[in-house]
């Protein structure tokens, strides 16, 4: 028990009276403490009032004698006993804390001072009592320690109209008294500025602010902090370091990036009051409202109407991507993080959700259910694609700020990073959105991205379900011009910057035609008989494609692929140096390797082919050539392949599905239930396994090192846009990550606060 | 150049010239050390040949007086050059050898031994010509080192028939002379029993031999081993045994693993001449032959008959099994190691060859299709599941001799092995076969197999398909009394081995209707609407079941079969243990963890209800606890999992399928091109990949054993089966290996070779 602000004079406390101060505690000493009039405090911790109440029973007065003595640090040079204020000062506030207990008279004597049957030792019981031990899971030894250490304040009444007010505002930032949840501001005199600026200088957040106001004078009270919205805190903290409080550094390190996500896409204003009528996968992030729709065609219709329209189907294939693209966002009843849905939605950047158990879309009816509620073409729904909620009718969204704060704070955070920061993009829009949030090179270009559109799906169905090696090479033939092209533009806009193209790696069960219809639709555009193309899809139909006839292996089993793609990078790498000043970078990389072998055999290839183009004599065009670190194996012998390639580039994905052997796309019928079971702690899709997955990178780390000390190591999947997973890699000696275009930020900012 | 077998005296070799000898050299020299009449012969290395030439060029005659006095050594006592013999002497066999070149005159003068244009340097030069480089994959500057070391022979032309035989039947490895190649056998003089003997102890093998004959008298002239059959041979090393010749532990060393195996099935008794008209993946060893079937009806019908049948399919499913069990062998069109048809024809033990990409079936029609051309019911195969070949009409068969020499041999191997060999079955037939083989308990006894039968499948499907914990809990209900029955046969036979129960771990797509007319039967038999059904199956199919909801994640989010399956294997242990002596040996493992926090969880309610049955304070029930590691992240988290089980056993297939992110089933389309081109030099699913999987055991094995030194370790995937992958577990210092019943001989050979 001590005063923290005592009517005459200043605390003058120890160090370990200092340590104590949590919450509002703190706010008042330190206020006090720089000279701005504050109401009288004194404050009491939990172990000193036990020992209180312990020595009544020892019918001792030595420490109650103290006690009385605090309480007389209230009372003012008039010698008058004010009455009290008792509030509780937990570390973060909770809805159960006993509210401030005003007017209570100060004991008449010593004894009323500690008897839990008068008022002031009654509500300070209370107090101390309303703290319980919720709010956070406390373990082992410290719940006692912390429990011990909670503290009261007993404060004198204040004189005045107490008014209360934030210190910043909430929606903007903005330094000065503001409004507190949307009430009208109190009018205060001119002196409460100096307070402000004080508490915003020694608290660095949103603080709610309790103060006095008697005759144009103010006294403070009390201050919590407060969360304010991403954007406001953004805005506040590069504030703090223009008027010179902050510095830079500690700006970039103070701001949390999850909540800067947050920022990047469109997302729901607010969900306070409305609940969900389902959840589902939150599997692209960012909110959208709009229409019901059920095909492409009214899709397309209601965008030309400048319309929003959320595509609601049971599961997404190559028919619907045109689809997908004019829709607002999507909803599926089926399908995980890598189904087609997810993945297309990302690359478009369309939110979407999916994999929602209980609905259920009956197309050609042109009507759905979610649960027991059928929905029509026209209703409306609003999706959260962040977290998989999906809510009735429209709601208010808020549309991605990257404006000026952001900029500064990422520029400041650029100078204290030295990983690269590139992303996941092969389409120019997507490219572009990249450059635009500051991406420092393409880390994965998917190169069977690039068929994502009708004609181009038609050439690209021909090739892989070409029979034989000649029909193969022809329906080869009629993909290098589209490729040569995309790879020039790509190159182009990234004037300089590095490229990573990935070879050919297509779930090839993402590209085939699957319902009557479509089958119907393919044979006839691939002039193939129904019946011809029904057997060819059966036969190479995979039971689990994700560890099928895929990567490297597509390459060495149709060397006429890899020559394909290897001349229309090359023809494109060409064709950009040709415009611009800086040389093109151009990176090839072998994804889903097993052994060196299968590096080895592609290199030997992929060099003769560049040998033969003569860009090698060239000073035009950077070459380099690595592989997708992905499977445990590969893990494991990354030093025979280390002394093969340039770089290497673990994608994260496919590795954390083959390290635990779960399949992304399946995992959602039990990962709920072990969350919800406790067997494990954190989705290892969302953020990386540093346990498991984390040491098969680290062991690659070091045996490809050790064999080729000029390695560069890059991180492509998309933990690498997951703060958590980014602090894990920061430390792992990494030269880049890279992640999808709206995680570009997140990325930059993480990695200087973990290289700080 | 030295004398081998001198006309006079003994041949008296230094050191380095006995490393010389190989191939029939070595026989030569050590028949007529022995004492035995040999025709005189001696040796010229090329080392030597190629420096006689040099001398020529430098007009030398040192090395030449030396060969001339060598070609002295082959003049008998009466002084007179005899004509001579050149011949080879390669180490192993080849047909681009020179013949022995007969009848040439000695050299006149001594320019002539080594003038090339004189007959007996030119066929020593021509000898020397015809080793050419072929026979072996030369390597490094070995190549050059062994060239330099072969030898030409040069004998003394015998007097005499010369006569041609074997020293054991190649058929039945009897002791004695034996025709060659089905010929007749000479008339030989009893001398030549002593020869026999002599060779046979000294070479330990088949060999082919050839005297001379005259006058009732025996001389050798040359000898080279043969290849007999896997039988003769194992019968010939169990007789060299008693007749003192080798010791146990020799015979044992000296089997080759590999061809014990081709005893242990029906096998073709010669595929020479005959051409497989397709080729498939050999899934399930043995040869089968029989009259084609396409449905379970004929398949039953004929075996009633006693006729065997080949049930051909595209591929089989829940529906086949009773066809399968009544064929004899199946062939099917589609699928692979894992398949539904490779699993069932393993577990049945029918040969089957899976996965013939040029066959097509039309069961309707009954007609099928290999290539171009056509076959009918009725129309006769031969199967060779061992290597995939698919032969036409009917083949003979030999059928597996498990008789007394092998099981000599044996005996004798248990003698120097000290990890135990368990075996991989769950149905009385297979443990039967096991323990006839030898097998010390059981490793792995898939629960849910024991469903194979159409009424239980009935009860399991309604299990799968059930919608929620109350119909799950019903359809539970009617499986412990199977399994209950079940386990108690099980451990009864096992009469106090121990027993490894496998927690259920269904590749759940193989327990379910796929085709319209299964669905219909399904849905009559489980009585729900066949709408119902479709929609169902459709909710609970997987992208990759492989690494989807199964193993320990059906334990966890249904506990419900947990509580059963531990019920009924208590249950079963009980009602063994009260029928028995021996106490009951349970071990219960956990399949398919990638976290700690997974086994645990089993773990405490596995406990929990074992606590409850009232065994644990029976002595007549000994339970344990543990866990199988397939999968990477369970192999590096091994020391936090072995804190906590009884015992770990690493399943190498689903390892393999992890470790390289290849699954099994779909690698066929990729794998044969690696081997083709050399990207890969063996099947990792055939032999362990030492380098990737094999570390992963090594550091889950360095792991568990430092945080349980109690850990019992154990290898349960088909890679136990397979002398290569054997050697190397048997280095790991691990306890027990279990393979499939007809493995079981070739494990306890292998396994007792590698601790020798």
């Amino acid at each position: 028990m001590f005063a923290i602000a005592p009517a005459l004079g200043k605390a003058n406390l120890s160090a370990s009276q200092l340590k104590l101060l949590a919450g509002k505690a703190r706010w008042i000493f330190r206020v006090c403490e720089a000279g701005f009039p504050t109401i009288p405090t004194i404050a009491i911790t939990r172990a000193a009032w036990d020992e209180l109440q312990a020595e009544r029973g020892r019918r001792d007065i030595r420490l109650r004698t103290h006690w009385v003595a605090c309480l007389f640090k209230l009372v003012d040079k008039d010698g008058k006993p004010p009455m009290l204020v008792v509030r509780t000062s937990a570390a973060s506030h909770n809805g159960g804390l006993m509210p401030a207990r005003i007017g209570i008279p100060a004991p008449a004597a010593p004894e009323d001072a500690v008897d839990p049957g008068r008022p002031l030792a009654r509500a300070i019981k209370q107090a101390f009592e309303s703290y319980g031990f919720s709010g956070r899971t406390w373990t082992g030894g410290r719940q006692e320690d912390d429990r011990a250490r909670q503290i009261v304040l007993v404060q004198a009444v204040a004189e005045g109209a107490v008014e209360q007010f934030l210190t910043r505002n909430a929606a903007t930032g903005a330094l000065g008294p503001a409004p507190l949840n949307g009430g009208p501001l109190p009018r205060l005199p001119e002196g409460v500025n100096a307070l402000i600026a004080l508490l915003d200088a020694k608290a660095g957040r949103h603080m709610s602010c309790l103060v006095a106001v008697k005759d144009g004078q103010v006294q403070f009270m009390s201050a919590r902090s407060v969360q304010a919205s991403a954007g406001a805190e953004l805005e506040a903290a590069v504030d703090r370091v223009e008027r010179r409080i902050w510095t830079p550094h500690s700006a970039v390190s103070r701001v949390d990036a999850n909540r800067l996500a947050l920022m990047l896409h469109p997302r729901l204003k607010s969900s306070e009051g409305v609940s969900p009528i389902a959840m589902g996968l939150g599997v692209s992030p960012g909110a959208a409202s709009g229409i019901i729709v059920f095909n492409a065609e009214d899709a397309a219709r209601l965008r030309a109407r400048g319309k929003h329209c959320i595509l609601v189907v049971n599961e997404t294939g190559p028919a619907d991507i045109e689809g997908m693209k004019a829709a607002t966002g999507i909803l599926t009843a089926r399908g995980g993080m890598s189904s087609h849905a997810g993945v297309i939605a990302r690359i478009t950047g369309k939110p979407c959700v999916a994999g929602v158990r209980n609905l259920s879309v009956d197309a050609a009816e042109m009507v759905c259910h979610i649960g027991d509620r059928e929905f029509r073409a026209g209703d409306r729904l609003t999706i959260d694609g962040t977290d998989g909620a999906v809510y009735l009718g429209t709601l208010p969204l808020a549309q991605p700020q990257i404006g000026g704060a952001i900029g500064k704070l990422l520029g400041w955070s650029d100078a204290s990073r030295d990983i690269a920061v590139r992303t996941n993009a092969e389409t120019m829009e997507s490219v572009q959105t990249a450059l635009s949030f500051g991406a420092e090179g393409v880390g994965l270009a998917r190169s069977e991205h690039m068929f994502f559109s009708p004609e181009r799906m038609v050439a690209l169905r021909r090739m892989i379900l070409s029979e034989d090696e000649d029909a193969r090479s022809r329906a080869i033939a009629g993909l290098v011009d589209y490729q040569t092209g995309d790879y020039s533009a790509l190159f182009a806009s990234m004037k300089g910057l590095p490229v990573n193209v990935r070879l050919f790696d297509p779930p090839l069960h993402e590209f085939l035609p699957r319902t009557d219809e479509e089958i119907e639709e393919a044979a006839a555009s691939l002039g193939v008989a129904v019946r011809a193309l029904r057997m060819r899809l059966e036969r190479i139909a995979e039971i689990n494609p994700m560890l099928g006839h895929r990567g490297v292996r597509l390459a060495i089993t149709y060397p006429e692929i890899l020559q394909m793609q290897m001349q229309a990078v090359l023809a494109g790498a060409r064709a950009a140096s040709e415009k611009q000043s800086e040389p093109v970078a151009v990176e090839v990389m072998v994804p889903f390797v097993s052994t060196a072998s299968e590096v080895s055999w592609v290199r030997e290839r992929a060099m003769a082919i560049l040998d033969n183009s003569g860009l090698t004599r060239s000073e035009r065009v950077r070459f380099s050539f690595g592989t997708m670190l992905e499977l445990p194996r590969a893990c494991l012998r990354a030093g025979d392949i280390a002394a093969m390639v340039d770089f290497i580039s673990f994608g994260t994905n496919d590795l954390t599905q083959t390290t635990f052997g779960i399949s992304r796309d399946d995992a959602p019928t039990f990962l709920a239930a072990y969350q919800r079971k406790g067997v494990y702690e954190r989705d290892p899709f969302v953020t990386i396994d540093e346990k498991g997955v984390g040491e098969m990178i680290e062991i690659a780390i070091a045996r490809g090192r050790a064999a080729n000390p000029r390695l560069k190591i890059g991180i492509c999947g998309e933990h690498a846009g997951d703060p958590a997973s980014l602090k894990f890699f920061a430390g792992l000696g990494i030269d880049y990550v890279s992640c999808s275009p709206y995680r570009v930020p997140i990325a930059r900012l993480t990695l200087a606060q973990a290289s700080a």
